[in-house]
């Protein structure tokens, strides 16, 4: 099947007329109903789709040929692989059969039997932001298939399995978790934690685990990652950084998520004099634009883009202004500084507007530097793609982190919009990047 | 009882232990537990108690001596006042009788009888902003009880009836709409619009209403307003406008809200480049501080208090910023040219940051000047009180509109704060008000 039908058709999903953008959180219809199309275009394919307890699903072609360094696992001495995606259908469709038969072959005894061999993964995720665009994520699992389908059509037999990942919840956007999936996968997000996060409606993740048919018993480190032997991750790319149709990451930057609390005093909005005031809100507000101006001299980013305010009432004050600031920079080193610099504006104005100020830091990610010697490799079999950074977290760098050599794809995006409706990448830059996934899986499977 | 008994026992009533605050929003239980003490404190002062459609209060002190002009109401020439209270307060108990007899004498056919005559009606409300003070409402209801025990101790014998009132959702904390009881009462609000009107969790006025024991059908103009010759309200000043004890109110500055919708495009916070932005929460905060530096050059108010973010995630760049200007000046010119000041800087801001900006009235007051010959009857009477403005909204302005004779007492609030726990009056200062308040009760009921 072509990019351009699967791409067509995956899209169509849960499309807002309106906005002509995604909401897929995790779990979600409209995730639920990507990852169903998922797996039915894995059944199409004779893929073999294993899940892990928190519903990470990775979908295997088997080398037909056995390796000659090991005995064949079974006694056919060949793999048949599990129609995983009609058992889902089916289950789906008897709610009785849900938790158990109903979902794809639990990684626990892979597909493969106990000896399946370690191989190389491909994939990306299904879900969005909260109004998000199409690419981010999807480009990734689409163009996964879509590399398959040209290497089985060149009748390229590959040495050691290919797998096609769709991890769950890599936005966060549901249960501001962001990578959750692969965080749990990896072990650096505990089960305990994990299933204590809600959503916005108050819905924890074991509910709305068990509601996709999942036993939130099973949540945790993930045998799924037994086999992930490497990990290559295509996606769009999400500023302006990359001028050719496709390139391969060096890095992510460091990211520090901060908490701002401006306190003040609530007070009437129209008795009380201006020289009277200790409103929060001008104090936030010119760290809001110390924020911006800082990022820009250091080459970095910084967002205010989430904030509450109490009471929060039109007449009324603030006594409290809430707002998270999200840092991202080139090193630790720009980071910290620029961290520094934004606190020490806001300190100032906090002292000039009687108001208080306090910063604490919800989560900081040190670089991930993806190991270079793989990076060298894909840009090599790519004819010298450009390398470059990103500032944007994935679920490559979990795995990265988690000592899976790890590497990134990227697919030029011309505008620099991501996490929008506007999201856009040229479909022969698509084509481009299926052509560059599947070079690189030839060569790493071969 | 005295001043002082009175106001320790109802600042008791739904005090947050935690801040010191109170949160009466109108119907809710703590706003109840106030109303209903009222009712009883005008049941031990055999006052009778007539209630509208909407719930406000008011509760008559009758004179003992007939008009000269008029016949007597009654055979025995003399009015029993109702225990209104008493009736309420058993209706409460017995939910089958709540809608009717349980609710004090519906105004309709007025406990003075079909010819009972206009009086001179004090009083103030007893809800409160989220987390607001303990003076601002409920000091101008003690005060009357306060005032109306110290002139029955001295002897005073009304000419005219005098009525303390309490009328109800005055901040309009609970459903967005200011002075909602005096509003209706007046008929500058109708029953239609208000009945469409929810709070925070979507409870409608309708159904707060009947769970209050009010019969929704019953709101519209109320009847009340036919025996309310005279309006004195006394309330705490909200800002440091008083040195004297005690002042009266020369007008309510003209108050606009004014709503700002910032478009701009949604974006990743961690690739999108600063340049690349288009980022509304800069063009608004800059619009914050620009608003402060506006009102301090008017000698006006402006108060960003509000906020609404699209999506307000961490790391999206805002697609939209919704701010709630509330800006008031001491007359409709300076209001309107610092709109504009405002409006314009904000607008030169957007440009440079490629994003967009609505500016829409969401109400606009006009200035409420209270008629100068009650207004110096009232300072002459005090011996020459200061007068002075105010820019906060009361019922006496709905009053003042809506035809009826109207005046303000203030008294001093040594630090400017209101609409917070830390609100506050010397308790030598509320005694002033009270004798003020008897004072003139005196003079324009004799």
């Amino acid at each position: 099947m072509s990019f351009e039908s699967l791409w067509a058709d995956q899209s169509a999903i849960g499309r807002d007329p309106e906005t002509g953008g995604y909401t897929r959180g995790g779990y979600t219809p409209t995730e639920r109903e990507a990852t169903h199309w998922f797996l039915d275009q894995c059944a199409t394919r004779n893929l073999s789709v294993e899940s892990d307890g928190i519903g990470n699903l990775i979908a295997w072609w088997e080398p037909r040929r056995e390796p000659a360094d090991r005995p064949a696992p079974g006694a056919g001495g060949e793999h048949t692989p599990v129609d995983a995606g009609a058992a889902y259908r089916s289950g789906v469709s008897d709610p009785t059969r849900r938790s158990g038969a109903s979902y794809p072959t639990p990684a626990g005894e892979p597909a493969g039997g106990p000896a399946a061999r370690p191989g190389i993964v491909t994939g990306s995720h299904l879900d969005s932001v909260i109004d998000g665009g199409a690419f981010d994520g999807p480009l990734g699992v689409v163009s996964a298939l879509a590399a398959v389908d040209r290497l089985r059509a060149e009748g390229f037999e590959p040495g050691v399995p290919i797998g096609i990942g769709a991890f769950v919840e890599e936005e966060g956007s549901r249960f501001g978790m962001p990578c959750l999936g692969s965080r749990i996968a990896a072990g650096v997000l505990s089960a305990d934690k994990a299933l204590q996060l809600k959503d916005r409606s108050g819905v924890g993740l074991g509910e709305a685990l068990e509601k996709a048919g999942i036993d939130p018993a099973g949540v945790g480190p993930s045998p799924l990652l037994k086999r992930m032997g490497t990990f290559v991750e295509l996606h769009v790319e999400q500023g302006r950084g990359l001028t050719a149709p496709v390139g391969v990451a060096s890095s992510i930057w460091p990211h520090g998520r901060y908490r701002f609390t401006f306190g003040g005093e609530a007070n009437h909005a129209g008795t009380t004099l201006m020289e009277d005031r200790h409103d929060p809100m001008l104090t936030y507000a010119m760290t809001a634009l110390a924020a911006n101006k800082q990022a820009r001299l250091a080459g970095a980013r910084a967002t205010f883009g989430r904030l509450s305010v109490e009471p929060n009432g039109t007449n009324a004050v603030p006594s409290q202004v809430t707002a998270w600031l999200d840092a991202r920079a080139a090193d630790t080193a720009t980071l910290e500084s620029l961290l520094a610099a934004i606190t020490k504006q806001a300190t100032e104005r906090a002292e000039r507007d009687g108001t208080t100020l306090e910063v604490t830091p919800e989560s900081v990610s040190p670089i991930v530097d993806f190991p270079a010697g793989l990076r060298d490799r894909l840009a090599d079999v790519l004819g010298g793609a450009p390398v470059l950074p990103t500032g944007a977290g994935h679920d490559a760098g979990v795995f990265s982190d988690a000592g899976i050599p790890t590497a990134m794809l990227f697919v030029r995006n011309p505008t620099g919009i991501s996490h929008s409706p506007a999201e856009y990448a040229e479909m022969d830059d698509c084509l481009a990047g299926v052509d560059a996934l599947a070079a690189v899986l030839k060569d790493l499977a071969k």
